[in-house]
């Protein structure tokens, strides 16, 4: 059936992404690509899809757009300790926009280039704007930071500042936060949301040293409930620890910790250390990450109020009480 | 944002998918899927996007499209000579509907187990209806059959029939052939446009003995001319010698010859062969493919009609200039 020609277009504006690797024997432009896999590593991949008006607003900028569509790829990679090497993409347009593909494929070649990973192949049709991004990576098998790992006793640990890309869209939606935030904050907030900073030198950092990672695309409670569940252990968060940045310590500290604890998107990574390598840690990512809690053998994600009492997390509600 | 939950959906529609090769370290349910590469072989990698109403239309069976799916993606690790290994599904939906959801799974499912290619990842989204399909196979590097290897005087050949599902659209758009053909003969080209057979297992035996390949889906001209641009060569055909169905041969010898060259979705392969290697070629492809014609030198892709004029086969023009 009709068709957008899909060789034209990724070469006219893919060609730009200059990152190329002596593992790639033959990239875009053949039925397949034909790629080099390490010797002793195993192959890590994930697909993840945006789908216009669910994943990103219409009016984001094209190059926004780009980062964050391999932004999400890269911090899977992150969370499973795998080193970026290659990416393919199936993007789906409306029309063919000049401006739209330059942009999008330049932030697309930014992103990609600070992380040397090559794009190596791809399908462009026509139909509504729809970005699916497949990542690939190297991690040594018995090092991979499953979500599996996690054992009592561990330390929790999430990396930079949780809330801030679900402040952005609590900003674009409702207003919210008008009366305390400058337009300094909020732009902070729409671009932790927009361009998301995937965490990949932390990531192999942690290996060898994290017994269990995610990254928190959908919320600490949710991802770290992963964790929970494939370890089949429980937790314990200390919530005045929850790391927050400078722009959501002027919100009031209840919509501070809903977001930091329920809104996804800010693609930090959550991870567990067993004690003994506590100071390692500490020391190797200092500033990078904050302690928030302890692998328990709880049943759930609990958290111990002013009152003492234990309160389950889970309980709380996935949507935004406060803003609706 | 709002999203439907990939971990419900895939779990329960798409562990029906049973193939579990012993080379997944890791399969769905966590940040990535770990894969063994074999040693001495490089990984072949292709990803495909179909859209409702551009690459199938609305009213297709869920098992068809489920099997469609693969199949194109199977079909370039054909036209590679690649073994089929692992694929991920990025699956954008309007609703979860559960029947479609069961039919697409067993479509899926049942090609799946045929070419031994295991389920390793995916994402599932709300959206319009998209598919991304992303394969994974292996080949020795030195064998892969690229579209740059075709050289002078190498013998041309095709698998299959040509034609058939290009048929197919023009019934189903123009009621084409309503004069000629049987409720059986349509029923035979329908079912070669929604489940196309992907030629894994010739383009296997084409290893070491073709010097190129490809998969025809936009059709032979437009397919053929990739090898020819890739390559440097030209090519002749003999028009006589396209392999047409048994109703294929119902219709006018114009219509028939015009749908082998010009329509796509076909996924027979068309590959070259050094002369040296026709007996061998014949006899272990026997019936199942046919030699069409011979690399030149020629500027182009021609045939030469009755009156030995020589005719560009590219200037014929795209589009079904008899069904318009």
């Amino acid at each position: 059936m009709a068709e957008l020609s899909e060789f034209s277009l990724i070469k006219q504006y893919f060609d730009k992404l200059t990152v190329e690797r002596d593992d790639v024997e033959l990239g875009i432009g053949d039925d397949c690509a034909l790629l080099q896999c390490p010797a002793d590593h195993v192959l890590a991949v994930s697909i993840d899809t945006l789908v216009e008006s669910i994943h990103f607003f219409a009016d984001v900028s094209p190059e926004s757009l780009g980062h964050k569509s391999l932004a999400v790829g890269l911090s899977d990679l992150a969370a499973m300790g795998a080193k970026p090497a290659w990416f393919t993409l199936a993007l789906t347009l409306p029309e063919v926009n000049n401006s739209w593909l330059q942009g999008f494929s330049q932030g697309l070649a930014k992103l990609a280039e600070q992380h040397h990973i090559q794009l190596v192949g791809g399908d462009t049709t026509r139909g509504p704007l729809t970005i699916s991004i497949q990542v690939h990576g190297f991690v040594k098998a018995e090092q991979a930071l499953r979500r599996s790992g996690a054992s009592l006793g561990d330390l929790i640990y999430v990396t930079g500042t949780l809330g801030d890309a679900g402040a952005a869209l609590q900003q674009r939606l409702t207003q919210w936060g008008d009366d305390s935030l400058t337009a300094e904050d909020k732009a902070y907030f729409l671009q932790r949301l927009e361009q998301p900073s995937p965490r990949n030198s932390i990531g192999q950092t942690l290996l060898g040293l994290a017994s269990s990672a995610i990254d928190i695309s959908d919320g600490l409670v949710a991802d770290l409930g992963h964790i929970l569940k494939k370890s089949h252990v429980g937790a314990r968060l200390d919530l005045s620890k929850l790391p927050l940045s400078t722009a959501m310590e002027k919100v009031a500290r209840q919509d501070a910790e809903k977001l930091a604890l329920k809104s996804g998107d800010d693609y930090e990574l959550c991870f567990t250390v067993p004690a003994r390598h506590e100071s390692e840690i500490e020391q190797l990512l200092q500033g990078q990450c904050t302690r928030i809690g302890m692998i328990t053998d709880d049943n759930g994600l609990f958290y111990i109020n002013d009152s003492d009492d234990l309160i389950d997390l889970s309980e709380i509600g996935t949507g935004y009480d406060h803003f609706k």
